[in-house]
């Protein structure tokens, strides 16, 4: 079956989270993605959990499947000379360097351009390409602090908190994903090569949503509150019997469902609640109080499945192991499996995006280091041999 | 200047944020969006923040800027009939509806392709087009704690909490997007047109990163750990003496640049943390409570500016107002301003994906209701009164 990005040949220079996650996504889609490790490896193939097994990361082996692996040391003159033999008829170069770093090593757009002039080239990084910070170093955490998503996340009466996991690593090399394919239906029709820059801190600005209108417009400062919504009741996460479930009652047609389905009609009576706005008004403490009392008498699954019947939005809280073995992320091929010639059978994330024609999928397992070696550069075993001792590969 | 999406032609049945996210992205870059909302207009335009003067949603303006305005009827047989004109000669079509009404109303992918055989038909939704729970309604919160995100954030002692903003509507218009380009350029080599699915849940799922392979691979359950990394440590947020910092310190030779930054040399001579794997085992609570007790002496701005000398990775916890005025934000036009015509100057996010040749930018407000439609229908200003009084537009 034919793939969306079929024929596309991808220089990926990318480590650790946000670049390796946009060039997984290329490579799902059926790019040709060549990962160029340095000689020592990319550092996350140390990163946690590691299979006892065989030693790999299955950090790594998650967002380096489908791609083909190489070595370069980059510092040496023939490492250079090497990756510029390949990087000639690349559609797509993708780097998450810290700033200044691709020009010191001369694999810099400027200097890659004079080879290829219509490339796309790529980069993501923490806070850009210009800007009076984009010399400095980031994490994740300081993305989520730094563009807003902290300061909104959290209980009243408790500390800030960051979401969990690295959602401004994802979040921008999904959107250097779409940077990279506007740059490549721009150069179908033009025929022109350009530069892709996405920031971790602008990716997580960019999902503040209302919190900023509600500044420039409202001229107030939203502060975080909890898992109650900001202007709907009862919308919120209770404590139920074995953990947690969402509820959204959006409107008053659902509210007059949640009153009976909770056997407490007489909600419906109370002048405190005839509207969402008087509902959000007097949410606190009363109305949250009975639907935490009625919830903690059911479970989770008995909760989804009443309020299923009743047509109100729910869904319970699921951890990880719940998460995996759900009948709908089954369902929609969320977990995906694959076969590592020396970790054996492995399962991770599938492919969010679902096309009818072309879908995306695991084909092969992340590299070995180096394992591509010849194949990509057109090295005999001599030849491999020679330029590994000498450092080059 | 041209831009990368110029000459594609959108028609676009979303509302809310989910769907208008995509398009808002599809329309910064160039692409021609037709919005085409009911007669009585997208539920939205009464979401606040509401202009005092103007009566405009701020919500509304934000994410259907660059975007042009009509109104139908869809359940009226002229409604459907103009919808069929006009998506003739599109390229996409993006919709968020609930699963089952776009087949109801008549508007679903097998009816539209029949008129248009390489649309590109892209469906946001909260569970997908299929799978057992597709018929479902939902919510951004539901999303999040089925995808697995809030069992994930939070602190230990208190209970999961979601991130604040709505990410899982952010996140699944962005795969969209990417769906959608992917379509598109597979449609450039091809002529096919194809089915985009997306949704909510799936787009959370894939956040998850290493929490799917610590269970996978390592075997266990991955819990909540509020601000602190799974591990790395010093890799935390500090609250100092006017709020928060997060700080970075990967490794060894940043911890001893840490050391000696903040007066703690002895720290270097202390066995519990000769390595980032025994910092990690031993960070609580000496190690965090004597990093917390430095902070509290200075302010966000005194500790940034001592750690960005030092090179250590660190970020203050900002609030809106202040991630909206920092100079970084500034600087990497992430706010950007247009004038609307009722409500006057606006202050909004800007464009992520920073493209060197064909850069996004916000030309024009969000419409008025059917503010286009004489243009975008062709009609006279008495086709126009009829329409409206048959309640067709």
């Amino acid at each position: 079956m034919r793939k969306a990005l079929q024929g596309l040949k991808v220089i990926d220079l990318t480590s650790a989270l946000n670049g390796p996650f946009c060039t997984m996504m290329l490579a799902d889609y059926g790019a040709d993605v060549i990962k160029i490790e340095p000689v020592n490896g990319d550092q996350c193939r140390k990163w946690g959990p590691i299979d006892k097994k065989s030693g790999e990361s299955g950090f790594y082996c998650y967002v380096n499947r489908n791609k083909k692996g190489t070595t370069l040391n980059l510092k040496s003159e023939k490492g250079l000379q090497m990756f510029y033999e390949i990087v000639k008829d690349a559609d797509i170069l993708v780097e998450n360097y810290k700033g200044g770093v691709t020009k010191k090593l001369g694999v810099d757009y400027e200097s890659v351009k004079k080879v290829n002039p219509t490339i796309i080239y790529a980069s993501g990084s923490g806070f850009g390409q210009y800007g009076p910070m984009s010399h400095r170093p980031c994490y994740d955490v300081v993305a989520q602090s730094m563009g807003g998503m902290v300061y909104l996340t959290g209980f009243k009466d408790t500390n800030p908190v960051k979401a969990g996991p690295s959602i401004a690593d994802h979040v921008a090399g999904i959107y250097l994903t779409v940077g990279i394919l506007m740059a490549l239906y721009n150069r179908e029709k033009t025929g022109q090569g350009q530069l892709v820059d996405v920031s971790m801190v602008d990716s997580i600005f960019s999902l503040l949503e209302n919190a900023i209108v509600n500044y420039t417009v409202g001229g107030f400062i939203p502060e975080r509150n909890g898992n109650v919504d900001q202007s709907i009741a009862p919308f919120d996460i209770y404590e139920c019997k074995d953990g947690f479930v969402a509820l959204g009652v959006g409107n008053d047609r659902l509210f007059e469902k949640l009153c009976s389905t909770i056997g407490h009609e007489e909600l419906l009576e109370d002048p405190r609640y005839k509207t969402n706005v008087l509902r959000f008004e007097n949410y606190i403490p009363d109305l949250q109080n009975l639907i935490h009392d009625w919830c903690k008498d059911y479970t989770k699954k008995e909760i989804d499945n009443i309020m299923d019947k009743a047509g109100i939005p729910c869904g319970p809280v699921l951890n990880i192991k719940e998460a995996i073995e759900h009948p709908h992320i089954q369902a929609r091929e969320m977990m995906v499996h694959c076969k590592h010639p020396t970790a054996g059978d492995q399962y991770f994330q599938g492919c969010v995006v679902k096309l009818s024609e072309t879908p995306g999928s695991v084909e092969t397992p992340a590299p070995l280091l180096g394992q591509h070696n010849a194949e990509v550069f057109g090295l005999t075993e001599e030849e491999i041999k020679k330029l590994s001792a000498e450092g080059v590969i």
